[in-house]
C-alpha cells in the first residue's frame, strides 16, 4: 500500500492502486467503499455489431446510462478513465454471458477476450451517494448494509435498434427537506444519474409494492419520508439481458471498476 | 404607453413605465403580470429604531426575508431598485398601520412619510413563478385566476430582538416530476425565496388541513400531485404584525413594488 501524498488526501487507497491490487489477485470481493473520493463505473462489453445501437441507446437515455467512456474495438485500455488500466484484469470478478444466459463468472477475461469487443463503462451512484453522505443526507441501504433497493417501472426507455426496456429505479427514502437537498446535490452530477426522476407516489411509475423490490433489498419507508427514485445503471443490464446478445460481459454486481476519475469532479457545477 | 426597444422586446411595458403611470394615478390595481419580466417586490417601511432589528432577521431567514434592498433613513429613493423611483408615490397602494393595527389604505404616502422611515424591499414569488412557467411547468393558482394558498406552519423563523414568529408557505401542487424540475429551477432563484422548504405531507409542517389556507385561495391537489412548498413573502408581515410596532407602511396584497431589476438577472446560475 502506498501512503504518499494522493492516497493520504483522499484517506485511502488511490484507484491505480486498488486496480493494481485487484489484477495481482489479491482483492476478489465487492469494491464499495475503496478508492474513497474515486468514481466506480458499471461495464457493458459487447460485440462491435452491437456498438452503435448500444451508444445511440445511452446517447437517448442519458439518465439511466451516463457514459463514462467507451472503448475502441478489441483495446482493453481506457486512458480516459485511468492510468494503465486493463479491462481484462482490473475488475474482481466479471459475468460472462451467451445469447443472453449467464454462462460463468472469472476473476480475469484475458481468455475471454476478442478483437471485436467494445468496453462500456457507465456511471454509478456511488458517486452520488458519496455527495449525499458528505452532506449529511442519512442513506437507510448504507446504514443498514444492505443492497439499494432497484424497481422496473412503467416508464419505458428511449428504443434505439434492438435495445428497448423499462427503466429501473433505485429508491431511497428521504426526510422532506432531505429530499428537496437532495435535489440539488444530484442535479449537480448527471455523469452519475443526475437529479431523480420521481418522488413520492411510487403507484405513478408502476411500482405497486415498494418492499418488493424487483432487484436489492427493501428498506423502509417512515411516515415522515418520501420514496425518491433515481435512474439506475441496473436498466442497462437489463435491456442487455432482454436483447440476448450473441456474446456479452458485464462487472458481477458490486465488484465495479474503479477509476481515476475523482467524485467531486463528476459535479457540473 | 412606450413602444420603443426596450418595452418590445419584453412584449410590454418597462418597469419605469408602470412606476411613471402609477405615479401619474393612472393605474390603482394590482400590478400581477405588468411589466413582464422585471422583478416586483414587497414593501415594508418601518420607524428606523427597528431597522437593525428587522435587517438582522431577514439576514437570519433569507428564504422568507429575500432582502432586495434597504433605503436610507428619511430617503425615499431605492437606486438599486430603480431610476427615478419614489417609494413614496410609485406603488399603487399602501396600508398605513399603528400599533400592529391597519389604520388606513391609501394611493400616495407623501402626507405619511417621517425622516426616520427605513423602507425595506423584499423578493417575490411572481420572479419565480415566471421561471416555472417559462419552463412549460403548469401552476393552478394561475390558471384558476386565483391567489395563491399560504399557510402558517410549525416551522418557526429564527427570532432577531423583537422579531419572531412562524414561517409562512406558499404552495403549489406539482406532478412529481414538475416537482424535481421546480427544485432546480427556484434554486437557481434565492433572491426570490430560491428552492422550496417542503414536499408532500402537509402535517409535517404543521398543515391541518390544505382546503383551508390561512392566506389567499385553496386550490385542488390532484391525486397524481405533491403539494410543493416554498417560504412566503407573507411571512415578514405577519411577523411584523405580531410585533405591533408604533409606526409601519407596507404595500396592500398584490399591489406591489415593479423594479427595474430583470427576474432572469435573479438567476445565480
Amino acid at each position: 500500500m502506498n501512503d504518499g501524498g494522493v492516497a493520504m488526501r483522499t484517506g485511502g487507497e488511490t484507484g491505480l492502486e486498488v486496480r493494481q491490487r485487484i489484477r495481482r489477485g489479491e482483492h476478489r470481493a465487492p469494491t464499495a467503499g475503496l478508492a474513497p473520493g474515486y468514481v466506480q463505473a458499471n461495464l457493458a462489453i459487447l460485440p462491435s455489431e452491437y456498438a452503435t445501437e448500444f451508444l445511440r441507446f445511452c446517447q437517448l437515455n442519458p439518465k439511466p446510462c451516463p457514459l463514462l467512456a467507451a472503448s475502441e474495438p478489441g483495446d482493453p485500455r481506457l486512458p480516459a478513465l485511468g492510468a494503465d488500466l486493463d479491462i481484462r484484469t482490473d475488475l474482481p470478478r466479471y459475468r460472462i454471458w451467451r445469447d443472453g444466459v449467464l454462462a460463468e463468472e472469472v476473476d480475469d477475461i484475458r481468455a475471454h477476450w476478442r478483437d471485436d469487443l467494445v468496453a462500456f463503462l457507465l456511471g454509478c451512484s456511488f458517486s452520488f451517494e458519496d455527495a449525499l453522505l458528505e452532506d449529511g443526507i442519512p442513506l437507510r441501504h448504507i446504514a443498514n448494509g444492505t443492497n439499494v433497493p432497484m424497481y422496473r417501472t412503467s416508464i419505458q426507455t428511449a428504443p434505439a435498434g434492438r435495445f428497448h426496456g423499462p427503466l429501473v429505479v433505485s429508491m431511497r427514502p428521504l426526510k422532506p427537506a432531505d429530499a428537496i437537498r437532495a435535489v440539488q446535490i444530484t442535479s449537480r452530477f448527471p455523469a452519475v444519474h443526475g437529479a431523480p426522476v420521481h418522488i413520492g407516489q411510487p403507484e405513478g411509475i408502476g411500482i405497486a409494492n415498494l418492499m418488493k423490490p424487483d432487484y436489492g433489498d427493501p428498506v423502509a419507508v417512515e411516515a415522515d419520508e418520501l420514496p425518491v427514485f433515481w435512474a439506475c445503471g441496473v436498466t442497462p443490464q437489463s435491456v442487455i439481458a432482454a436483447v440476448k446478445p450473441s456474446y456479452c460481459i458485464t462487472h458481477a454486481p458490486g465488484f465495479m471498476l474503479v477509476t481515476d476519475l475523482r467524485n467531486s469532479r463528476m459535479a457540473v457545477l
